[in-house]
């Protein structure tokens, strides 16, 4: 298990090498600043939900070294006990700034910003990237199978195939607050308030002497949670009708209802229509229909194109992993060096135009227009800009020609303080909170950039000034 | 952060709602087993390597509920104080059986099984599979990629991209067990003794003046772990030849060697085959060529099938995240019950005749051919069955007609007793020892299972008695 203790080696050695280094060039109080963003959207989606800084809180709050770690970076080869010491008394004293959880974003934001000395700044890499990569992800996965549910409700059932315990719990509370109604995990239930739910496995009907024994059995004693797994033996000749008979032997003549049926294998279309028929038939039409079985949002999108009467999804492997598409690539690079309070930009070329970065110290503007309320376009500046507030001609950065005048906007600054001198300034709010957030800023995307498939691509662009920026930065380099 | 008191909540709410519903019915002291499987390998390779059986043990050893987590789930509705005192009260004490961490493994074998009263042996599920899903996933991927390297060394490097904290630290120990020589992560040092590597980012060499003052620097500071990364700016415009320069300049003519270099962007082929060659005609034979950039088994094929330069790979995000196939389905599945010491096998029929479950309490046999000992074939029998010691002639079960005879052969029995009564019997062996094994495993097991794609298919035979079992219970079933 991992320790609060461990933070500070959640580290990848090559942070651990470029401090010492620094340390003994002497250059280890140079201030720098750090931008952490992504390339892209995964599955190629038209927007990703902001998600992990609760736990990159937690993880700088506690990013302190012990006399072990120090013992270990000696027989690694860090021998200069200089430097040891300075690890070993060091505080953090960074400066952050981020999205909050539940923020709409797109690739090439800066999506936390730090500014420290660049040891500091430096070694908090990994674990900066390993706390947002992951739940950005999730919490933006969750976010595509809930659009996809139009309305149904969905329940995350993932905890099993996650990539470890934390992963389980970070994934559940990513899918809540990109709108999931639940989860499995009675661990998310506990630490975050999560609304948790689940009756039964196929085991606690096998146990039984039938199928019937042990959905009257369940009834009988969780008469309020009836919520029968019908698909043990056989879904329609046997599974179905011992839950309605159930239902009518024992919990309606003792004024319950029966809750749901929930279906895990075979065909979900047909499945749950003839299973709502025979359910219609008894009237028993308060009876929910549940689904579960390798759902994912397009599975979810064609069974409600095939009019499947599927009421609620529980969505396990594919959620909690992101199985389509796995890895939110976010990266962590430096944007700036500041001497003596000047701010000297710093940019990173590639062959490939998508990897060359954004120079600077920058902040990031969203505009909503003031009579839809949606959001227009996203806007990045450099810091000591100041952004027009009635009018703004905005251009592509990727094609500088195409243009968009904006007017009649309402202008928002999307980053947060976080720490201010190693101090943290922000509370985090609660998970119910951080999911009505979320909800609200999904509501300020129009549909089509909402769509699962080819999306419309958002705008996100640069100031003149942060254009001219980084083309002259560019051209110095390849003058060089 | 989860705490090791936190692992009693690492778990589906249903495996609540199943034990309280057997408490109140009085069955909670009825014994049965379980058995953990998968139904098939990720990416549809020839074999797995088993995994996690060391965070299973810690898992099932820190079991134990607290009264916060009583009171939680009183909260939850579970409102029978004499159930809720049995859990506060419950010692596990379980059996459990496994194959150890870095055994070759198949599908449909039991992998762990647990034997115990009902409410211990459902409790665990989800934490069990979230144990040994994730690690054997991440092992049978790094075994992969190992395997595709050809005795190229292999270092993992994807901590940043990991599912989580837990998760960069069981995927570095996976990668190592499967054969990957280090690591990035410096936790996984630390605690395993893993062996650590890495020196520098693009940042440490944008914040010097010109990438020769970069590698000059480190040099003098590093001078016995010189490895430059030399993309930042023109891989062979200038990375290659500022790495060659500071060999000539400072290395060399204070006795070091330049160790090696790293490419992390572009065509690693041709950039590697033309880096061999400038540092070559320098006479810089013994530095070696390390490339890293989104790599995995299939690329890793592809490069040394081009005749790329490269003497290490670095793999990333691939890896941790088996982003290729990023689930382990496995699965814990009722398989028997025992009333009064009489075993009674359990079924689970389906549709899907690759989901039905093999039923009893079973044992697992491994036959090596003892001319080769490489090995022929896995053999699933009833715990009661004693297997033939000279000769015995192995059917499909999915083709009985389809036999084969072996003999002169040494039997091996796979499962380990793990815990006796809630006694943990085994001792974990370190990492280094895990490794050593896990190779001779794989040295077992023909090239013909190991190939990347389209591998043969390893022969795993249910026994005479057992198959006739399964058949005899399904038939039940059906007639019921």
């Amino acid at each position: 298990m991992i320790k609060l203790d461990d933070i500070v080696f959640l580290t990848d050695l090559y942070e651990f090498t470029m401090a010492y280094t620094y340390f003994k060039e002497k250059r280890h109080e140079e201030i720098v600043y750090f931008d952490m963003f992504t390339r892209r959207t995964p599955n190629s989606g038209g927007y990703m939900i902001f998600n992990g800084l609760a736990k990159l809180i937690e993880g700088i709050k506690n990013f302190k070294f012990q006399k072990e770690h120090i013992d270990y970076l000696r027989e690694c080869g860090f021998q200069d006990e200089a430097f040891l010491n300075y690890l070993l008394e060091m505080e953090l004293d960074i400066d952050m700034w981020a999205m909050e959880d539940g923020t709409v974003c797109f690739p090439n934001e800066p999506l936390v910003t730090v500014h420290g000395n660049v040891i500091q700044a430096q070694l908090i890499e990994t674990m900066l990237l390993l706390s947002i990569n992951y739940s950005t992800l999730v919490a933006t996965k969750a976010s595509r199978i809930v659009t996809a549910s139009r309305g149904r409700s969905v329940l995350e059932f993932g905890a099993r195939r996650a990539h470890g315990y934390d992963s389980s719990l970070d994934g559940a509370r990513a899918a809540i607050i990109a709108g999931c109604v639940g989860t499995s995990h009675t661990l998310a239930g506990h630490k975050f308030g999560a609304y948790v739910s689940g009756t039964m496995a196929h085991s606690y009907i096998q146990l039984h002497d039938s199928e019937y024994d042990a959905f009257l059995s369940f009834a009988k004693i969780n008469p309020t949670n009836s919520i029968f797994l019908v698909d043990t033996y056989d879904t329609l000749g046997s599974g179905v009708p011992n839950a309605i008979k159930v239902a009518q032997d024992y919990l309606i003549p003792n004024g319950y209802r029966l809750k749901a049926i929930r279906l895990d294998s075979g065909d979900l279309a047909y499945l749950s229509k003839e299973a709502r028929k025979m359910l219609d038939e008894q009237g028993l039409h308060d009876c929910k229909i549940m689904a579960s079985n390798s759902l994912d949002e397009f599975i979810i999108d064609d069974l409600i194109y095939q009019g499947a009467a599927i009421d609620q999804f529980g969505v396990g492997e594919n959620l909690i992993t992101s199985k389509s598409e796995p890895v939110l690539g976010g990266v962590y690079k430096l944007i700036a060096s500041e001497v003596n309070g000047v701010i000297h930009p710093k940019i990173k070329v590639s062959d490939n135009i998508e990897k060359i970065t954004n120079p600077g110290f920058k902040r990031l503007y969203r505009f909503y227009d003031n009579t839809t309320n949606k959001a227009l376009a996203d806007y990045i500046a450099l810091s000591h800009e100041t952004v027009p507030e009635d009018k703004l001609t905005i251009f592509d950065p990727s094609a500088p020609w195409k243009r968009k005048d904006l007017e009649n906007y309402t202008i928002r600054e999307l980053h947060v303080p976080i720490f201010v001198k190693g101090q943290c300034v922000y509370e985090t709010p609660t998970l119910q909170d951080i999911k009505v957030y979320a909800a609200k800023e999904r509501e300020t995307l129009w549909d089509e950039v909402k769509r699962l498939q080819n999306p419309h691509t958002y705008y996100v662009d640069l100031s003149q000034e942060l254009y001219d920026l980084k083309m002259d930065l560019l051209l110095s380099l390849t003058e060089k």
